[in-house]
């Protein structure tokens, strides 16, 4: 089975703490990473939690507030002081690009790598990128900005092959390529036998949904359903729902309410308001909702 | 005597490393805090070692490369953030307020705090702030791009009142504010007795000298001669001496040959080069020239 997780980098706020940076996290599918937002310090957490720079070649990012793409400039001056080559995929509010051509003047070596902006749509759902393993599909959520979540999914991997059945109908190594990717197998006396009896059904695919910054919001429900783990922002108890509804955010509760009617398996919560030095509280809410819910703290690592 | 210190917030160079964050630094005059350079992940170390953000209104920017500036974005939304108002004054190469201004859109909240650019004399020596306390002079240093150095100068303080002359003239206390400011006394007979026979000299004046990012450059002696403290940058070992005259950087030999030409009391190393796991070497080689060599570290404080 192909490794698929999530570390935190970042699960403040706005205004980062002592302990939390502002949003970012990595979405690892074996040696592929992808970053999601880039909060101030996300070079700095890479580094921290052992991650190799060079290997991220797509950034997603929910929308334009500081505290979420504010590490872009240090990430990218390092990638290319590193000497990375080739194309960094940023899928991004179109207005990002122009900020960053602006920053980007203060880099300290003039860079071989070339920066690829991909405008999201925020009015619906959209594909964002997709090859052999993984789809990335963007969805609008509702903040004061415009921003989206993003939904990972794992694309159906190959059948696994029936040793048993191979051995009893000695099919060659050099066939069972195809027969992985579901073709049947003839024997001698014309008879075909079916896929599905040489060989077993591939890994289910894993999903992971991100949503943040945003109001609670059902329509988000039927996109992320069914998810592997659900990340939702938090920036709030219970008790402050007026305060989240007026910033755009959400509150523990609420962001359970999500989890359990999307009948997701997993639920993280963070973008924790810096006045929670302790966010136990919001976890303890959101379990009498949704008892598999986690809070994110900057280092978490979750497999799907 | 005024507390008067340096705080290292970080001491890489262009790359950061999982324990030195890019180049920024709290000088300390009593309460007022003034900040050197500003690399990414500024706020969260100031955060860290428990500086007040609300107490920075003066930020002195050496050059514009991205390991010197990448920080201010967020420090600056972050100080809006917590409703911080009045001017923040910043010291800088004039394109810096161009880019700060296309990335300020991003910002979280409209402000009610106004930022003050101060372009600063790359050709000569300026005095760029002075209050009653302290002077800041820029001073050329020779990068690849437009860089200045800072010398930060306590102004003299007022002079001691001599307790025993004081009683023996039976002065009044409404009158020891004027003589520490250096009032001569008049006796009743009309004898007038001069200041320094009821006061003792005040504090000796202390200063502090930054220097980065910079070729070995013998000009910058005569302007930190004599300081108390000199951070100067050392990126490179003495082996690479080649390498850091191609960069425009200095070796920890050069640094400490500053040091010894200047004839200052402490020299502070910093802005080393990702290479180095272990700086131990560095500071060993600079105090063959120069003893009282101290390598930075994320958190240092030097008082002075």
């Amino acid at each position: 089975m192909n490794s698929f997780s999530v570390t935190i980098l970042g699960s403040s706020s706005a205004l980062p703490t002592s302990y939390r940076f502002p949003t970012s996290q990595v979405v690892r599918l074996n040696e592929q990473l992808f970053l999601v937002d880039c909060g101030e310090g996300t070079q700095i957490q890479l580094r921290k939690f052992h991650f190799k720079l060079g290997r991220i070649n797509h950034i997603f990012i929910s929308h334009l507030h500081g505290d979420h793409i504010f590490g872009l400039p240090g990430l990218i001056s390092s990638l290319a002081l590193y000497g990375k080559k080739g194309e960094l995929h940023i899928y991004a509010h179109s207005d990002l690009q122009m900020m960053m051509e602006g920053m980007m003047k203060f880099m300290n070596e003039v860079p071989e790598l070339t920066v690829k902006y991909h405008p999201l749509n925020f009015k619906r759902s959209s594909i964002v990128f997709e090859d052999k393993k993984l789809r990335v599909t963007s969805f609008p959520v509702k903040h004061r900005i415009s921003c989206c979540g993003f939904l990972f999914q794992e694309l159906p991997g190959d059948r696994h092959l029936n040793r048993q059945a191979i051995e009893k109908y000695n099919i060659p190594p050099s066939q069972r390529q195809n027969i992985k990717k579901g073709a049947d197998w003839l024997l001698e006396d014309g008879t075909t036998v079916p896929n599905t009896a040489i060989t077993l059904p591939s890994d289910a695919p894993r999903s992971y949904a991100f949503c943040t910054d945003t109001l609670f919001r059902k329509e988000i429900v039927p996109i992320v359903a069914g998810a592997d783990l659900l990340y939702h922002e938090a920036t709030f108890a219970a008790d402050l729902e007026e305060l989240a509804r007026k910033t755009f955010h959400t509150t523990s509760i609420q962001a359970a309410e999500i989890a359990r009617m999307a009948q997701v398996k997993k639920l993280v919560i963070g973008h924790f308001s810096s006045r929670y030095k302790d966010v136990v509280p919001l976890v303890e809410e959101a379990r009498t909702i949704f008892p598999e819910t986690y809070a994110a703290n900057d280092g978490d690592c979750f497999d799907l």
